[in-house]
């Protein structure tokens, strides 16, 4: 396991815990420090995490510098960056990344992804663990209060780094911290970061249970079809979001790149306004089109991942 | 049909955009404003409001004086109180009831549910169509900005009145609409309240599907089993989400009142963590246990309604 460790109280907290816990369960833990080389001194910053973290006993400790591009913000391309050296120290490990996003980082993420508008799974927050690029990615503080990780760091005497970025209003996150969550816990009276994540918790319970379906119902429809279509009539009987789910499902798993939702809308009216339509164009030269009461892909996509192997429609920034 | 009208610009450019659809398609639109009382002269403001929907053409006007009660703190008392004199009016002509509900309204709902923390159905908002005790109620402006509601009244010459609630700090959607979501657009970047609403919509569609889809799950495994029971191996076999929803609906459907989470833990788990353990106790005297792998009540509960006819699990506070 290795703990990705920013100097900052959640992570600090977070490798003292899993620390404390290898000692005594004789597990190896080591430890990462990104330095994003963004700010004076992040070269001596990182190398002070890193021997924080040796003082703690976990081994191997890691500092991976990273080039951050400009792609998607001053945030989004340090995320970007930063994911992924952890994801090749934790391969080249054959190691799991334990990361310290607590409850109120979960609340953060919850109004960012209110605010793209972008859809319920952008409102689900981050999960507790998942797997992407044969990495686990495991958050076991997203129930733990960012209070409680600094109070664990003071009561260890643990030094804290606070990242100027933190309270940088120039950032997205530090103003929904700063000052948005504050404002709605006192006009909405209290408790607003646990409903967020709560919230977020049985929403995500509840896309998966819609992903899980789609995804019986898509082997169910596909079968062994030679045409590798689907038969209309049986798409119809599916309740609307279920239908999507199929229907985008089937797209990305015959390897038709970049779905949009104007291309779904196009192909699930084959389904439901069927008025004799022609084909639908789609990402990559591929088309859609209804013919015999059944869907098909003309010409034939050159077949990609197979859609078991589809990734799910997940429209987080992060693991 | 029966345009609820406030006297705000929102309800009032309803009605004379429905008064205006009326006479071009030969259709009756009525009008009914209510009287809470809970301002001094809240009565002429009642009947000025109603000789403005007469001049616009509305027949019949109704105006109805209600006594706002304390439950559920003044808004939602007046809320109560104001719907249930709404579905007796509606419910004495037949007629549905059109509501002035904006895409900001909408916004600040999922708000208020945000903070609530009660769950994903408490995030989707209000619903544009909705029949509840034999009462349609209709929100078409749901799509609509108050701007653009207000602009439109303006342009008709309609004297507007601004609700002193609506900018009170002491009631929390007034706060929400002028101090919460305008620094929301600041610090997300603008577009809030459309994102929201749109999530909303999404969210719906998402939940009516595992609704529906539940509803289908507890008829197949419900059958005719006169035991009015459900196999536990196929509960387990189902996903969380949709179990729980199924569950849900047996309980509700089996007249079990008043389901908490609770509840539906303890019975969640004779499926899923089952040890042998006893008979789960349940609100009205009735209990669930897991006997020869069926989940079934005891003693049975005297049937109520049947579980098609189970209301839905809907957590607003509105039609």
């Amino acid at each position: 396991m290795l703990a990705a460790v920013s100097g900052g109280a959640d992570s600090l907290a977070l490798a003292a815990a899993l620390a404390f816990e290898a000692r005594s369960a004789g597990v190896r833990v080591g430890g990462v420090t990104v330095d994003h080389g963004l700010q004076p001194g992040s070269g001596e910053r990182a190398e002070r995490t890193a021997e924080l973290l040796r003082g703690l006993g976990l081994d191997p400790v890691l500092v991976r510098r990273v080039a951050v591009g400009a792609d998607g913000g001053p945030e989004g391309a340090a995320r970007t960056a930063r994911y992924a050296v952890l994801a090749a120290a934790a391969a080249d490990l054959g190691a799991r990344v334990a990361l310290g996003h607590t409850l109120d980082d979960q609340a953060e993420t919850v109004l960012l992804g209110l605010g793209r508008g972008s859809g319920p799974r952008s409102v689900a927050g981050m999960v507790a663990e998942r797997t992407t690029g044969g990495v686990l990615w495991w958050r076991p503080l997203l129930g733990v209060r960012r209070a409680t990780a600094r109070r664990a760091c003071a009561d260890q005497d643990l030094p804290v780094w606070d990242d100027p970025w933190n309270a940088d209003p120039a950032y997205t996150r530090a103003r929904l911290r700063g000052e948005v969550l504050p404002l709605m816990e006192e006009v909405l009276g209290g408790g607003v970061a646990p409903a967020l994540a709560r919230t977020a918790d049985l929403l995500r319970e509840d896309l998966d249970a819609l992903d899980e379906l789609a995804a019986t119902q898509l082997a169910r429809l596909a079968g062994e079809a030679v045409d590798g279509g689907l038969p209309a009539r049986e798409l119809a009987a599916l309740p609307a979001a279920l239908r999507r789910r199929v229907l985008r499902g089937w797209l990305r798993g015959a390897g038709v790149p970049d779905v949009q939702a104007v291309h779904l809308r196009a192909v699930e009216a084959l389904v439901t306004h069927w008025r004799g339509q022609g084909r639908v164009d789609l990402p990559g030269g591929a088309g859609a089109l209804r013919t015999s009461g059944r869907l098909v892909l003309s010409p034939p996509v050159v077949r990609g991942p197979r859609p078991e192997d589809a990734p799910h429609t997940r429209e987080e920034s992060r693991p």
